[in-house]
């Protein structure tokens, strides 16, 4: 059977060129670059280069500092665990505020610290699945330690303001700190633009191995190390480098930014073409304007349809991948927490398929997803109980 | 120039069985775990078989758990951290029973905890490098959290008497943790025979990849996750699964579990070959019985000649790749802290030379290193200006 994966905001392809990049550096540059000898000293460059390509990609200053961490959970733990830890236990501050529709490793990271007694404000999202930057300015205290907003969010792909958000933190003298995991390989993503003082990515969402991230931190904002150690990374996160995953990412992160023309095009592009025909079903809905997402998103509400039948009907009659909202959260079988967050009538959260496309995704592949789409949703809708009840209207 | 590395107690070389199992798991295998469709589902027993031999290595019970992380530092961070919330300051025990001796991941963590208010016991070693049962025992308070004790050292390969202080901690009920790095791989590890609650490795000690680890938990042993987010390994440990580096990780103790008897047998003898050749030069001395020591491990002390220039010397001349101490520390030049704890003179603290064999160790290189070893030595204690005023002596 055919297999078209559409569920890049999931995880991706680790590209080729990546793969070749880390090879040496498993069997024959396998040094410890904490070692003083030969087989240790020679995986700086490499190490330095791909330093330098995440700067490159990100437009962070010489010094800044960008920490290679084992993923995006944990430079958000450890982001919100410092701030804890530094302005809060052992500082005078005690408040955060972040959004409804964060990543997990945002959110129960906050539940956690809620539990330690910190006070967290959730902010909610309008029928666009957005936030608004007035929510922001109204929820901010004397306390308030950190603001902690995603860049785009992985469900609806919604681009946040995180600038204006950025001009609010920074008025008031409060940490911003912003989960670009979505943005990265997909929008332009400039720390200094942005004026964000935290910033976390992770590789797999663009086409680099899952088990690297990194976080960004402004010069002179020092935080509380997650791991304690050897002092690896300037005594920022200790732990033996990942020499082959960081050369991997470094790679990655430069083929993305190369390749951003290519997704602001090509696969907005494809995106549309996609979302125009799936529109066509009659009772769809998709969440947000195309013009304040991510280029490669769409999150679809079919209505009678359950997320799930229709994920498995793609996936088992027709080999395509896609998802209902977070593949972190997918077990759980919920409703689809954006969906609910945007204020969808119940039974329309439970029917939200998420299509998300790469640099790699095909013209061929998105004709085909359309023509399967229809078919699945034909099939299902004929078997829905609830379908025949969903009177058409305006959302 | 021909290459010799000697420093597998720093890193090793990944196997190439490992690799080509990690291989597909990059561009071709590529779903997220989580995901519910057939590229997330199809990795599964790839996972699935890492987890079973991970357990099998260590004969852990199937309700135990064993959760990847991304090294043993965050393992050693995690189990100190989740202590430090869940037993002291959400809880009313204050005392954590160490040594002297244990990786910087644990003493750096225990010096962080100390700013918080922890108190911490830090045992010494003996001239064996060792530490005492009885100064476990009396060092067990009404308070005490845990007791976090080293399987092997890394820089000595001393083997310390874990089943014993499992029994204290046990009979006192106290949690019980050991950093197993250096022991996994090398000599027999059973969580079920050692009595411990937790146990830290890594898989780069045994031919696995850089940035991957694991912490035994045994079961009943809930501890508070140091990444939250999308509960993925049970709730313990957060974090898009690295598929490819479990799976390397599983291959990779397999066969480091498969090559225990060459350990005992082979390398032992080259080891044994080599330290024998190497004490036959004047005014030299080896820390610790051998038979009380990991099997590939030599710490010898070279009077009147720094480590660092024989380093320098071993490596640049002959391409022989050594080690002063822990590659963490390797950068700081300082004095070897196990000489300095086992009470050497301060001037021989500087004068240890780390040689670390692994299962791809040949005789030849062994020979090569007893050569090229003499030559070094005999060199710079020429030039040496402490040397002529060493006097011989016992230690």
């Amino acid at each position: 059977m055919r297999r078209v994966y559409m569920d890049n905001n999931a995880t991706t392809k680790v590209a080729d060129e990546v793969v070749e990049a880390m090879k040496p550096y498993f069997t024959e540059m396998y040094g410890n670059p904490n070692s003083l000898h030969t087989f240790g000293r020679e995986v700086h460059p490499g190490v330095a280069k791909a330093i330098d390509q995440v700067y490159s990609a990100i437009n962070a200053n010489d010094d800044d500092d960008v920490i290679f961490t084992s993923c995006a959970t944990e430079s958000n733990n450890w982001i919100l665990k410092s701030v804890w830890l530094d302005l809060i236990k052992n500082g005078n501050k005690n408040h955060i505020i972040t959004t409804d529709v964060e990543h997990p490793s945002i959110l129960a990271t906050c539940k956690f610290l809620e539990s330690q007694g910190v006070e967290i404000t959730y902010l909610p999202v309008n029928s666009q699945g957005s936030i608004s930057v007035e929510d922001v300015k109204s929820a901010v205290r004397e306390d308030t330690a950190l603001i902690s907003v995603m860049m785009a969010n992985n469900e609806t792909g919604a681009i946040f303001p995180i600038k204006e958000i950025g001009e609010i933190a920074k008025e008031r003298d409060i940490l911003f700190h912003t989960d670009a995991v979505q943005a990265v390989g997909k929008i332009p993503v400039d720390v200094q633009d942005l004026g964000v003082d935290f910033l976390s990515m992770s590789a797999h969402k663009f086409h680099g191995p899952k088990g690297i991230g990194a976080l960004y931190i402004r010069k002179g904002k020092r935080i509380t190390p997650l791991f304690h150690g050897g002092s690896q990374m300037g005594g920022h996160r200790s732990g033996t480098l990942n020499t082959p995953y960081i050369v991997g990412m470094g790679k990655a992160i430069e083929m993305a930014i190369q390749s951003l023309p290519k997704m602001d095009s090509e696969v907005r592009k494809l995106r549309d073409k996609l979302e125009d025909a799936l529109l066509e079903i009659p009772d769809t809905f998709v969440v947000g304007e195309r013009d304040q997402r991510t280029p490669n998103t769409i999150l679809i509400s079919v209505k009678g349809v359950e997320g799930e039948g229709m994920l498995w009907d793609l996936d088992k009659r027709f080999g395509i991948a896609a998802a209902t909202g977070s593949a972190c959260a997918s077990e759980d079988l919920e409703a689809n927490p954006v969906l609910e967050a945007i204020g969808a009538e119940k039974d329309l959260a439970h029917t939200a398929i998420r299509l998300s496309l790469s640099r790699y995704t095909t013209e061929d592949e998105v004709d085909y997803v359309i023509e399967k789409f229809r078919a699945s949703v034909e099939r299902l809708r004929a078997i829905s109980s609830s379908y025949s009840k969903v009177k058409p209207q305006n959302i």
